[in-house]
């Protein structure tokens, strides 16, 4: 007999990414989402497992981190049991990540409905966001690969599109619509055109499907990657798991999962969107930090963590992850990064730099701030 | 027989003064003359000391500065001789700084013509200053206090002004003029005033006159501090310094020397400028430091310190005493400046704002970073 879908339904948080763009907040060993960037309380990964539990409960999450990261995670997320914490020997990009939870999910149990949700990124309404993903997970049980579109608040050059096609008319999921076409970031002008047709929406790179229709999407596109994961997902809960992973993770293809899955799947009509009906925000960069940050203003300027701070009409963000003294005077639409080992100081409208400054760091041999 | 005008010169340096503007940077444990903020690799107590000694030699320069300092100041200048040094218990102002001094050295060489360089002004060409400061003790042995006074580049309202009279014809010192007043720091049209009529100099602080001259004038106008520091004076050689030095210091009057003798001698015609022939300096701020430092220069941004620098499109200064990585992007006339306990960034605009801030911290129990 068929389970109800939201009973077969599993989430994923592939907790992986740096965010160069945060540096030097985000780093190699304390990457975005094990950091409070709201003010919150809480680090984006609390906050994207809070958001998932009322879905299918606690026992229904499965975390996958790189391997250096496991005390962090562990310690942030209590209730996370090692049985659903996915280990990486290094980092493989998005496609290794979620195939090989899918494909562990899926020997555990073969209806298995899964769904991935990024580590970092920021979500207004936790219940708006839930019910989004029940809608999603009644057209992944259709037999199909379901992404959540946001609506386009700008022409945004940062994302990539998905173009959508006629509304699938079905009765569990009134706003799913047919996806004709992912596309991948555009410039200013296609943005412009894409946000004022009304067709498309932003990939915020959330899907939930079928593991089974998934692992089929891989097989077809990466079939090498796809074999590997297999042999990996058949040793993951025995005693071989170590010695299989040693031997086949630092061979692993990488790929993006938009690549090996999406875009395949979408021309060949597999794919479905499902609007958001919430607030999203990948925090991109400072300015967005900026942005977002409700708690801990002095006036115009935001303050993210202890800093004694002494600001005299100066607006901007703060962040702060030493309790240095640090006063600012007179600055308009500053960023303060100050870290034990790193400073940053730049301007909202320089945010975006930040990424080419840490791969110049990496060229001049600085990986030691990284 | 009277000895050479130059035979009885003897340098003193005041060296106190915390620099508040200079904050974080300076501070009341490391002022301002401990530091090098020329990037010339030496400090500007340093820079003083070598800038005196082909006057009357390394043996005839006295360092009055604080108890605190002791180590600091003997560490610095390895030639000073603790004969020659003389502590203060505590902040007092430059006339009991300047006049114990001057005490000190006329106990131990009646007709001693002193003169008192601050320890923290940036000099051009010692070479000039020299020729400049000889010209002044010639002056001075006519029996007249003398000032230095610096040509004003800018209507500056930082500074005081001299207004000078007449040439005084001397044939040793042939730019020497009568002083006929001294006037405190003016609003700017007063200041444009004074620079334009030519008549004006700026009160560089610089006073060179036989210290019997000097103490008589401190007399008539300070009695009671006059009597204090001739008893401190009378025990400075004996056993009993400490003991009256630790009666006495404590309750001395807190009085600058243009008040107590410059603005009165001027009134009573017994003052003379020279009228320097070397640039100066007082780097009040750090808009000053950056259009000073010439070495270190990443582009548009002048670098004090060892601090390892990733700047991207940005003017201005950054001033390390760390050695974090620093990085800055796409900022304008930033001032950055980087301590172990505290860090300040603000723009070269508002760089006389930073003592106000300083104030701010007193005023809100943040001693500990003062």
């Amino acid at each position: 007999m068929q389970r109800n879908p939201i009973d077969r339904f599993f989430s994923i948080i592939p907790a992986g990414g740096i965010g160069s763009r945060l540096w030097p907040l985000s780093r190699a060993s304390a990457p975005k989402f094990l950091h409070d960037l709201t003010g919150s309380g809480q680090t984006l990964l609390q906050d994207t497992w809070d958001r998932l539990t009322p879905l299918a409960g606690r026992d229904r999450i499965l975390v996958v981190t790189g391997k250096v990261h496991k005390s962090a995670v562990l310690d942030q997320i209590e209730d996370l049991s090692t049985d659903n914490l996915v280990l990486e020997l290094s980092p493989k990009d998005s496609t290794a990540a979620i195939a090989l939870a899918a494909a562990i999910l899926m020997r555990r149990e073969p209806d298995v409905i899964i769904g991935s949700f990024a580590a970092d990124h920021v979500i207004g309404d936790s219940e708006q966001f839930a019910q989004t993903v029940r809608e999603a997970v009644e057209v992944a049980a259709t037999g199909r690969i379901v992404t959540i579109g946001i609506e386009p608040t700008e022409p945004s050059v940062g994302f990539g599109y998905i173009k959508r096609g006629e509304n699938l008319e079905l009765e569990q999921a009134p706003n799913a619509h047919q996806v004709i076409k992912f596309v991948e970031k555009p410039n200013i002008d296609k943005a412009r055109r894409y946000v004022e047709s009304g067709e498309y929406l932003w990939n915020a790179g959330m899907f939930i499907a079928p593991a089974a229709l998934l692992l089929e999407q891989v097989q077809k596109s990466e079939p090498a990657l796809y074999a590997s994961l297999m042999e990996i997902a058949a040793a993951w809960d025995t005693d071989e798991r170590k010695v299989v992973m040693e031997k086949t993770w630092p061979k692993l293809k990488k790929v993006a999962i938009d690549y090996a899955v999406a875009e395949p799947a979408a021309l060949a009509g597999l794919v479905a969107v499902v609007p958001a009906s919430f607030t999203w925000h990948d925090v991109g960069d400072f300015a967005a930090i900026a942005e977002l940050q409700s708690q801990g203003r002095r006036g115009n300027l935001a303050v993210l963590g202890n800093a004694k701070v002494l600001a005299d009409s100066s607006s901007g963000i703060l962040v702060s992850d030493t309790d240095r003294l640090i006063a600012l005077i007179g600055l308009e639409d500053v960023i303060v990064v100050d870290t034990p080992d790193a400073l940053l100081v730049t301007t909202k409208e320089h945010a975006q730099r930040v990424k080419s400054l840490v791969d110049a760091l990496k060229a001049t041999g600085h990986e030691d701030v990284l």
